[in-house]
């Protein structure tokens, strides 16, 4: 599945092709996210023009609404998205353990509330791994426990990792033992900040003969040293023939930092989330269309890009979409920014293939500006 | 500018052929709304798609927003929008007056508060129309004054129609001294449900040597068999050889009754509203796409139907989309239906062409189901 074209020799940064059996897709690359089985504001046929190679789609969601039996009877979920490259399922570990107060984990499954009708639901990783595989994903991952941020305690990881760990276990088990047609399986890895729960969560998940490595816990609160260490021990740690897949994550300066410790994939809200509130990528930063500079500005979102909206359309039209709240401006919008992202990772990549990723890295780190207040 | 190409024998219908500085179409023909400069969920790449031959874009809003100056510093409307087929640009007459409370009329102008920020703006009807000057649209509209529905008094059609006649003349006068490279002049025609308004309106505002008829006060609130009599009335008397445009109209079957007392463009936010509510057109008639029925229906929106939407997304998907509040749902649902509507249109043209409209109406009637309750 995986296999490594080139590996950087000054930094841990590789390049790699990863098969699927819908796609073949070149790493590092970025899965835009589409949770309830589409992405925000665009079409399959705009992420087909934009060259994307795969997406990100919530399971838990979809077991929701609208129930895997819909999306089994329409011959499965590229079908019924109208997608024919890879996807993902995240098993909705982080989003059922976001439900805090509304959720009672066991080592059994997850109970829960839903947050549409209230009604109580009870999961186990069988039942995950069983609706991934009904509605025909591409990688199937496991039910997860993930705990975060920087005041978490050693106690309160190990019980997570430990269950993380047997949980994994059941679903490879019932995935093993079930007809997958070609379906592969990553597992998280989880384990907080601490090193030593790192290593033992990925030794013990790495004996499952999985597909891939989900890093899984980070971006979820902790300092940013913090996780750059732990991802710098994690990547030197793993086997470097596992697919490395950073999940959440991030904003371009922080994509550059991992495909330098030796991440390979990421999947990201950033730019269509961005782009519902008004936030545009430039490569000299991030400008936020909305404000009054750029009222009669004629000029594009980025003058050297050559995606549909740059190509058609002025800052100061965007503006004014998003400012009469339009929804075509939410759709131009985060159609530019899903396709800067994607070249600003193929330039990453190129960097890497042609042996001047850190010159690469440090000349845009030096021309790019976040935006400090982008809401 | 408008050349009859073919008359239907057994009825008004007609089928004819308009030129604007932008842009040639032949009629009966729909234009969409982009009421602020953006139909909702649309780009212009969809509307080339789909053959859109023109819009209607109302000057009254983005005189407000984002204000003309804008969309002059940004080269005009078409530049603007990236669309390069015929705008016609809407006076706003009908809006001013929906505000009722809220704004004061004379001979002179309006005075109203913007709904955005409260503040009291006066527009003279030579303000109105050197909007649409300066924005460079293809064809200009007079400010005039809408009065409507069963209860209209004859005493208020008079005075509405005075003074629309009254704004034709200014405006038109304020039109031929201003250089206007191509643009056209369209007058409208008031006088609500009364046959000797509408005469009198009519024969005063042809006297303006004027591109086009706009067919205004229609279609707000009054009896159907009504609106047909004056309809009928109107074409009757109108010189056959302006081209005739009912604003603000309507259902597939009230357009085919228009087109066969010898309509030739409408425009129409029912594809696009209906759209955002989750009711799909089909040659069957309307469906709510959101109701149960459609949970498990893998068939497209419309079977016969050739569209992007049809050829790549079934009812359940686009169902399970409006349910979740997706903006692809509506933006799927959308193109749907603006492709309908030009396809049912064009079928009508078809037909006159092809001496058989009145059996088409008559087939089209017997299968078309209107949706009662369609929000």
């Amino acid at each position: 599945m995986f296999k490594i074209i080139k590996e950087d020799k000054q930094t841990a940064a590789r390049v790699g092709e990863f098969r699927t059996k819908s796609s073949i897709f070149s790493t590092p690359c970025f899965f835009p996210v589409a949770t309830r089985g589409a992405i925000k504001g665009l079409s399959t046929k705009d992420l087909e023009e934009i060259g994307i190679e795969g997406i990100l789609v919530n399971a838990y969601h979809l077991y929701l609404r609208p129930g895997i039996e819909v999306i089994k009877s329409c011959g499965g979920l590229h079908k019924f998205m109208g997608f024919n490259k890879t996807i993902i399922t995240d098993s909705g570990g982080y989003q059922i353990f976001s439900l805090n107060n509304l959720r009672k984990l066991s080592d059994e499954g997850v109970t829960f509330q839903s947050y549409i009708d209230g009604k109580t639901i009870f999961l186990t990783p069988q039942d995950i791994i069983k609706a991934q595989i009904d509605i025909k994903t591409d990688i199937a991952l496991p039910l997860d426990e993930c705990v975060g941020g920087n005041s978490i305690a050693y106690k309160e990881a190990l019980k997570a990792v430990e269950r993380t760990i047997k949980w994994a276990k059941i679903s490879k088990d019932y995935f093993d033992r079930n007809k997958t047609d070609g379906i592969l399986f990553f597992a998280i890895l989880q384990g907080s900040i601490f090193s030593d729960l790192r290593k033992m969560c990925l030794e013990e998940i790495l004996k499952l003969k999985i597909d891939g490595l989900c890093i899984g816990g980070l971006s979820v609160g902790e300092e940013k040293n913090l996780r750059y260490n732990i991802l710098s021990f994690i990547c030197q740690l793993a086997d470097k023939n596992y697919i490395r897949y950073f999940m959440g994550y991030g904003k371009p300066p922080e994509i550059l930092e991992a495909i330098g410790l030796g991440v390979d994939l990421f999947d990201c809200v950033i730019p269509t989330r961005l782009g519902r509130t008004g936030t545009a990528f430039t490569d000299e930063g991030e400008i936020v269309i909305r404000n009054s500079p750029y009222i009669k500005d004629e000029r594009p979102i980025e003058p050297n890009c050559n995606c549909y909206v740059c190509k058609n359309f002025s800052r100061a039209y965007i503006r004014h979409l998003i400012n009469v709240g339009e929804m075509l401006g939410v759709m131009l919008l985060t159609y530019h920014n899903v396709y800067w992202y994607k070249k600003f990772i193929d330039e990453a990549k190129n960097a890497i293939l042609e042996d001047r990723f850190l010159k690469f890295k440090k000349y845009f780190l030096s021309t790019y500006r976040e935006t400090k207040n982008d809401n």
